[in-house]
């Protein structure tokens, strides 16, 4: 239920771009005073979500990220900030961070998931200066984020409403 | 943040069964104390989420709704109950109630995510005896329920390492 004491390094969500071998949606988040960028790989689901709330498209029903910030608000939390807090075995881990009535509770939760609240909560986020000195990439190196606009527009043509329409 | 006054059915998961002409998964809800049965249409992904729990699966990562019992848990409240309340241009609405420090804060969620959370909170599923009664259907009419191990099958077979490996 502690703060974490880590260096972090606060980023933001550059880019949100199809991995080509692998057709694995990745999401860019990039350091806020620095040109670094850190390239996550996610699922399809959590890629839709994140999406949407880049865009600020307004589902015609509330999805399950939405649904997580209404049960926070509606106990009186507010989502202080996430942390990327480390990479183990080709996978990251993150925390979000939670001001409730009863103090500040840390959750172990999946770096997209972290996301795609912190972006509905307006909620800083933040990578362990670890991770993004193992893992982060400058733009000189090619990377990904050329075919953001590919991912972009294939989200934007989802037809929202098979999100809602219909269904529970 | 009250709670609702009308009537309601407690209820079970019965299955997840696909619908045969739009392949749209479809949750059945059956009353504890009868035979008959609610059928409500949801999303691929939270077909997913609640077929886990079903199976008593344990997926190599926390996925969406294991996080959203987490942060409630983290902020020390509980999953009272919840509610499928009401039906409205073929859309189906539920309330979530969950017991906190400040007392009970009713969320409005689709039911698809409300089950899922309620599967994993081992929480009671109400519907609003209304529902019930325009939308309810008994065993003697041929359901989608039939159906419903070629689903589970097809959900078991996912690759649940799919969910985890290399994913935020």
């Amino acid at each position: 239920m502690a703060e974490s004491g880590e260096t972090t390094i606060e980023v933001s969500v550059k880019a949100l771009v199809l991995d080509e071998r692998t057709h694995v949606p990745v999401v860019m988040l990039k350091e806020k005073d620095g040109e670094r960028m850190l390239p996550i790989w996610i699922g399809p689901a959590e890629a839709s979500a994140i999406a949407i709330a880049l865009e600020d498209m307004e589902p015609q029903r509330p999805l399950t990220h939405d649904l997580l910030l209404s049960i926070i608000e509606g106990l009186r939390a507010t989502v202080q900030k996430v942390v990327v807090t480390e990479i183990r075995d080709s996978t990251f881990y993150a925390r979000i961070f939670i001001r409730g009535e009863g103090g500040i509770a840390a959750v172990d939760a999946r770096p997209s998931d972290s996301v795609a609240l912190a972006l509905r909560a307006k909620a800083p986020i933040f990578v362990a200066s670890a991770v993004f000195e193992q893992h982060g990439s400058t733009p000189e190196e090619p990377g990904p984020e050329d075919r953001a606009q590919a991912l972009r527009d294939h989200l934007r043509n989802l037809d929202l409403k098979d999100f809602g329409k219909l269904e529970g």
